[in-house]
C-alpha cells in the first residue's frame, strides 16, 4: 500500500482541467507497423478520435516515434520532444517499454501519468517486479502514476478524454456535464457502470479507472474529486483494501460517498489462532469501518447507481422517517416491506396530517402510512399535491417516497408535474417509484430529472436510496476521529502475565477481581481466607494462552483445598495466582487486534454465542460517546444481558463503560498487537475482567 | 380463503380463448351520461378500443342500457338481451349495479366474469358485505367471478383484452405472443412488472390481475395458467395468504413459479402464548413452504422479472455448480461474491478443463473458476468460443454465467455470436451479465434473446437468476406430498396430561424418560429407588402450563427428600409423577403447530438459543426423508449438536429420527393443535423428551 498523500501532492495543476496532454500512443496491442495508429478500431487512435470528437479545448500531443502526424495532429517521436509544460501524459504503448515512457515523462517534468499498458502485477511475479520499477523511476524523479493496467480517465466537465473505452465510440453517447464521481479499479466494470448511468440519466462528472492502483489509489483519487466543488456526490468500485486514512479523509470531505467493494465472500475464508482473530473477519472490519465513516457500502452494480441517482440530488434528510405515498396499494406494501430492511422508519404522522388526509383521499383507499390516494388521481390530479403538501409539512417526515404504476402519458406528466411542485417547495428528499416501462411515458425520465426528482422502478430500490442518503447525512459523524483526551498507557511488555495485564487494567479503572500472587503452600491457604474463603487459583505459566485446557485454572478453592491445589498448579512450571470468586452474571468477549483498518474492538457473548453463532460486533477504535452501549445493543443475543424470560438483567452501563476504557486504554498502542479478555464477566452491579492475553506481532491478517 | 377449486371449474371453456365477450361497460369513474363511453380517456370505452385496436378474433358484445353502438360495435341494454353463449363478461359498472350485473350474468349463463369495479372489501364492512352478497349470488348461480377491483386479464396469445389498464394505450406496445404467466392481486403493480418486462423484452402470454380474491384466487389463476402446454412459466404478485392445496397443485404442474409476496415485515408483529407459535412467525413458514415446494420466493420487483427471463429459456441446470467466464476481472469476483449469497457453488472445474483453458486464455487471466478471458477477446473473438466449449463439456458444470463490460458495436455482436453459439451446442443454461448501456449495442438485447439467452445488467443478477432456475429444478422434490405410510395415532385429548402425552409419544417409538404415578409419600420413595435413586418430581396438575415457573418440578429428588418433595407437589393440587434422570447432553425445542398452510413443525437448540436468538427451522409436515437431519443442519447453532471446542457431539441421527416420528405421529391430527415438546434432550445415545404439552384450538394465527 502506498502511503496516504495529500490531494494536493497528486495533482498541483488540475490534471482533469484542460491542458497539454500527451498520448504515448504505441498501442500495447496493435503490431507496430507505420499507419497502424490510423486503422479504424486500433486502440492508440481512440484517445486522437475521442478528444477530436468531444471538442476537448486543451493541446493535443500524440507521441509515437513511426508517425508524423496521427488524424491530422503533428506527432512527436518522444515526450522529451514535446513542447514543454505537459500537465498530462496518457501511456499505452507495450509493458516493456513503460519504463522508457516514465523516464521520458521525468525528464520532460510531467506532474502525472496514466499508464494504462496491462501486463504489470496482474500477470504474475516478473510484472510485479516491472511494476514496482517503474514506480520506484516515477517517485524517483517526482512522476505520480495512475494504472498500469487501466482503461484512463474523463472529465466529462472539461472534456478530457484520457482513454480508450469504446463508450466513447458509441454513435450516440449522451455526453454532458456532471457532478458525480467514479472512480474504479476495474476499468471495464468503471466504464460499463457509467454506461449504464448515462443510459438512465444519471450524469457522472468524472470516470476515472485506477487499475493495480501502484501509485495513486483509486480512493486518493476519489478523495481528490471530492474536494472539487463541482462535485456532489462519488461512487468507488473497489478490489484492493481501503486505506483507513484516505477513507477519513474521503469521509471529512462531506462528500456523499458509495463504495461496492468485491471480494466479500473470501474475506471468510482467513482462520486465525485465536478467537477474536478468528471472528474479526476482514470485510466485517471494513463493513464496520464504512458504517461508522458514513460511508455506504453496496453489492451490487445497480444499487450503486441507484445511491449515485440520489446524490445527484442536493436534498438531504434530516432523519430517518420515511413518508409513502402511493396510488396503488400494492407498491406500498412492498415500500412499507422495504422500510424496516433498510434501516428507516415509517413515520407515524402527526394527528393533523392524518386528519388533513382523511378529507383527502378517498375512502377505499389509506391515510396511515403508507398513504394510498388510490388511482382516483386519475380522475383528480390534485390529490398527490394536496397529499404532498401534508407530508412536507409535516416535521415527523424526513423524506417522501412517491410510488406510482403503469400510467401512461398525459397522467404521468400530471403526477410529474404534482411531485415537481412538492420538491420545489420543499427541502426534503422525494424519490420517486415509477414501475411503469419508459413507452408509456417516453418524456416522464428527463421530466423527473428536470425536478431533481430520483427516479426508481420499484418501491424497494426507492427505499435503499432513501436509507443511503440517510446514511450518508446523519447516520454517522463524519468528523475526523480524534484521539482520546487521556493519553495512552504504556503498552504491555511482551508476553506479560495475566497479573500484569490486570494491573494494567486496574490502573485504567477496568475492573478485575480482587488477586494476588500465591508465594507458597501455606500462603495458600491464607490467601483464600483473605479472598473470602473461596478462591480461583491460576497457573501464571508464560505462552500457556490456553490455561483451563491446560488444567492451570481451578475454580472454588476452599482452604482446605488450598496447599494441594497450589502444588499442582506450580507444578506446571510457574507462579501460582489467586483471586476472589466473581459474582453471577453474563460472560462476554472483548477483544482488540489490528487490522489494516486501525485497532479493531470486538465484543461479543461468551461461550457458545460466538463460538456456534459469530455473534459478535466490531469497531474500529477509538469508540466515540455512545458507541459502546450501541455495540452491545447490535449484539443478536442482547437480550442476555438485559434479562430475558424473568431472568434479571446485568450492569449493561458498566459493560459499556468498559468497552471506553478499553478503547482509551489501548489507543495508541504502536504495533501489530491483540489484546483478548476473555471472559469478562457482567455482574448485577460492575464488570470484571476475568481473564486477559495480550500477543504482540501475531502478523496482521491481510484485507482484501 | 375459498375452497379450493379444480382448474375444470374455473373455465371448462378456455376463458383466455376468442369467444364471445360481454363488456360491461358503466364506468364505475364518470358520471353517467350518454356518448361518455366514446369520450377518450373514458374507462369504459378502453376495453373496447383495446379489443378493436390489437385485433381480437372473437365477438365483442359492448352492454350499456344509454347506448345502441360504441366504437361502432352495436350495443346491448343488458347481457340477458345480448346473444347467448357468452364466454366471459367484464363488469365495469358501479359497485352498487354489481349486484343486478352478477344476476344478469347468471341468467344468461355466462360462466366466468371478471369485476373490475371498486368499492367492495377494500373500503370497509359495507363494501365486505356487498362482495359477499355479489359472490353468493354469482355462487348459487353457477358463475364464477374474478375480482372485483381488479384491472383485468390480457392474453397477449389470443388478444383477449379484459382490461381497461392503461398500458395498452400507450402509442408503441410490444404486443406479442409469449409464454410466461404473470397474475397480481394488485392491477397496478401487475400491469406496471408488465410492462417493465415488455420493455426489457421478456414476453408475456398473460396478464391477469385478480384484486380482492373474492372467489377465484390470484393463486387459482397461477394453477389453472400452469395447466396451459404454452406457459413456460409463472411469476405472481400476492397479498393475501396462499392457499397450501393451490401452492401443492402449482409446484405439481412441474412450471417454474416465482412469487412476490408481500406483508413479510407485518408478519413478525403477532405475538402468540408459547414459544412455538410466537416463533413461528407466519411470513417464515411460508418461505418454508415455498421452498419445500420448489417455488421461488423474490423480494422486489427486478427479481421478480430476473427470474422470469431465466424462466423464458428451456435450459434447466442438473445441479448447483456455475462457471463464470468473463472478459473484465471485476465481473469475475463480483459473479464469486454472487455465487455464495445465492446458494450456489462455483464449479471446481476438471484438471483437463484447466489444463485446456490454459492453452486458450492468455497468461494475465485466470483460468479457475471464474475463468477471466481477458479484453484480449476483442482482438481474438475465438477466446469466447474456445473456452465455452470447455465449460460445456465439463459435466461439474451444470450452468455458466457469461459477464462482459461495456463492449460496443461490433464486438459485442461477436461476443454474442460466439454466446448463441455456445447455447445451441449443450443443453446448459447460460445467462449473461452484460454490463453496459444499450446505446452501446442496440441490437444486442434483440439478438440475445433470439439466441434464448437471458440477459442482465449485473453477474449478482444474472447468478439470482441462475440460482432460481436450480431451486425450481433440483432443490426440491416438486411431487405433491403423500401422508405417511403409518396411519397416524389418534390424537391426545384436549388437556391430556404429560404422563398420558408421553405415553403416547413412547407408543410412537420416541424417546421418553422412565416414569411412573407416585401413590404417596410412601410410594414416594419407593419411586425414587426403583428409577436408580435420584429422580424428578412432576406435579400434573391440569391447566398448569409453565409447571417448572410455578415450582411444579423437582429435579435430583434422593430417597431421603422425596416424601417431602411429595407433599409439596401434590399441594399443587393434583397428581405427582416421577421420572428417572435423563443423562447429559444438548436441549431442543420441538414444536408441530397447525398454519393456514398445515401443520408446521419448529425446531431449535433449547433455552437462549431460541429465546434470545430465535434460532429455529420450520418445515410444513409431513417431513419427506432426509428432511429431519437437514432441518438440524440449518440451525444456525449446529455446531452444539455437533460438538465444539473439543465438547462431544451428540445423537443427531436419534434427534432427526424423533423429528420424523413425531410428523408421523401427528399428520392427520384435526383441527388446531400446538405440540410442545420443550426440551428434547439429545444425549450420547438417543434423544428423550423431557417435557410436554398439547393444547388445541388455541386459534389459528392468521398469515399476512
Amino acid at each position: 500500500m502506498t502511503a496516504a498523500l495529500r490531494a494536493a501532492d497528486l495533482a498541483p495543476s488540475g490534471w482533469l482541467e484542460p491542458g497539454d496532454l500527451a498520448l504515448i500512443l504505441r498501442s500495447a496491442y496493435d503490431p507496430v507497423v507505420a499507419g497502424a495508429l490510423e486503422r479504424h478500431g486500433a486502440l492508440g487512435r481512440k484517445p486522437v478520435d475521442y478528444l477530436l470528437r468531444y471538442g476537448y479545448e486543451g493541446r493535443i500531443l500524440p507521441v509515437n516515434p513511426r508517425a508524423s502526424q496521427i488524424l491530422g495532429l503533428p506527432a512527436y517521436p518522444s515526450v522529451r520532444e514535446a513542447p514543454q509544460g505537459v500537465d498530462l501524459a496518457l501511456i499505452m504503448v507495450a509493458a516493456e517499454r513503460v519504463p522508457q515512457a516514465v523516464d521520458d515523462c521525468v525528464a520532460a517534468g510531467v506532474p502525472l501519468a496514466i499508464i494504462a499498458s496491462s501486463g504489470f502485477a496482474e500477470t504474475g511475479e516478473e510484472g510485479a517486479a516491472l511494476q514496482a520499477d517503474v514506480v520506484a523511476r516515477a517517485r524517483a524523479g517526482g512522476l505520480r502514476l495512475i494504472g498500469p493496467n487501466c482503461i484512463g480517465a474523463v472529465s466529462f466537465n472539461t472534456r478530457v478524454l484520457a482513454t480508450f473505452s469504446p463508450l466513447f465510440q458509441a454513435e450516440s453517447v449522451p455526453f454532458e456535464r456532471g457532478t458525480l464521481g467514479f472512480v474504479s479499479q476495474s476499468g471495464a466494470l468503471g466504464f460499463g457502470a457509467a454506461s449504464l448511468a448515462l443510459q438512465r440519466g444519471i450524469r457522472p462528472g468524472w470516470v476515472v479507472s485506477t487499475g493495480n492502483d501502484a501509485d495513486v489509489t483509486a480512493l486518493e483519487v476519489l478523495c481528490e474529486l471530492a474536494e472539487l466543488p463541482e462535485c456532489e456526490g462519488l461512487v468507488g468500485y473497489l478490489e484492493d483494501t481501503p486505506d483507513i486514512e484516505a477513507l477519513h479523509r474521503l469521509a471529512a470531505s462531506g462528500k456523499p460517498v458509495a463504495l461496492l467493494k468485491s471480494g466479500r465472500t473470501e474475506a471468510g475464508s482467513r482462520a486465525a489462532a485465536s478467537h477474536t482473530g478468528a471472528l474479526a473477519t476482514d470485510d466485517r472490519v471494513l463493513d464496520t469501518a464504512l458504517r461508522q465513516l458514513g460511508i455506504v457500502r453496496v453489492d451490487d452494480i445497480d444499487e450503486l447507481l441507484d445511491v449515485a441517482r440520489a446524490f445527484e440530488s442536493a436534498r438531504r434528510p434530516k432523519g430517518n422517517r420515511v413518508a409513502v405515498v402511493t396510488t396503488s396499494g400494492g407498491s406500498g406494501i412492498l415500500a412499507a416491506d422495504a422500510v424496516e430492511r433498510h434501516g428507516l422508519e415509517l413515520s407515524p404522522l402527526k394527528p393533523e396530517s392524518t386528519e388533513a388526509l382523511g378529507a383527502i383521499v378517498p375512502a377505499f383507499g389509506a391515510i396511515d402510512n403508507p398513504v394510498d390516494i388510490t388511482a382516483t388521481v386519475l380522475s383528480d390530479p390534485s390529490l398527490f399535491d394536496r397529499s404532498l403538501d401534508v407530508l412536507i409539512a409535516d416535521d415527523t417526515v424526513d423524506s417522501i417516497v412517491a410510488c406510482f404504476c403503469v400510467m401512461a402519458g398525459a397522467d404521468v406528466d400530471k403526477a410529474v408535474d404534482s411531485l415537481a411542485r412538492a420538491a420545489a417547495k420543499g427541502g426534503k428528499p422525494i424519490l420517486v417509484a415509477r414501475t411503469g416501462a419508459d413507452f408509456l411515458a417516453p418524456d416522464a425520465p428527463q421530466r423527473l430529472r428536470e425536478a431533481d426528482l430520483p427516479e426508481y422502478p420499484s418501491p424497494a430500490r426507492a427505499l435503499r436510496a432513501a436509507a443511503a442518503l440517510w446514511e450518508v447525512t446523519g447516520g454517522a459523524p463524519r468528523d475526523p476521529v480524534e484521539a482520546p483526551a487521556t493519553p495512552a498507557a504504556r503498552p504491555p511488555a511482551a508476553g506479560a502475565s495475566e497479573p500484569e495485564l490486570k494491573r494494567l487494567l486496574a490502573e485504567a479503572g477496568i475492573g478485575v477481581p480482587e488477586g494476588r500472587a500465591v508465594a507458597g503452600a501455606e500462603d495458600a491457604v491464607r490467601s483464600v481466607a483473605e479472598l473470602g474463603g473461596r478462591a480461583v487459583f491460576k497457573a501464571v505459566v508464560p505462552g500457556l494462552l490456553h490455561k483451563t485446557e491446560a488444567g492451570g485454572v481451578v475454580v472454588g478453592v476452599t482452604p482446605e483445598t488450598a496447599a494441594e491445589t497450589y502444588a499442582r498448579l506450580a507444578a506446571l512450571g510457574g507462579g501460582v495466582y489467586a483471586e476472589e470468586l466473581a459474582g453471577e452474571g453474563v460472560e462476554l468477549l472483548v477483544g482488540v487486534r489490528t487490522s489494516d483498518l486501525g485497532p479493531v474492538l470486538t465484543v461479543g457473548l461468551g461461550g457458545i454465542f460466538t463460538e456456534a453463532l459469530d455473534d459478535v460486533v466490531h469497531r474500529l477504535l477509538p469508540l466515540r460517546p455512545g458507541e459502546g452501549a450501541e455495540m452491545l445493543s447490535r449484539l443478536r443475543g442482547a437480550r442476555v444481558l438485559s434479562g430475558w424470560r424473568g431472568r434479571p438483567g446485568v450492569d449493561v452501563d458498566a459493560a459499556a463503560a468498559l468497552l471506553h476504557r478499553i478503547s482509551a486504554l489501548v489507543w495508541g498502542w504502536p504495533g501489530d498487537f491483540e489484546l483478548d479478555l476473555n471472559p469478562v464477566r457482567v455482574l448485577r452491579e460492575g464488570a470484571v475482567v476475568l481473564d486477559a492475553a495480550y500477543t504482540v506481532g501475531a502478523g496482521r491478517k491481510d484485507l482484501r
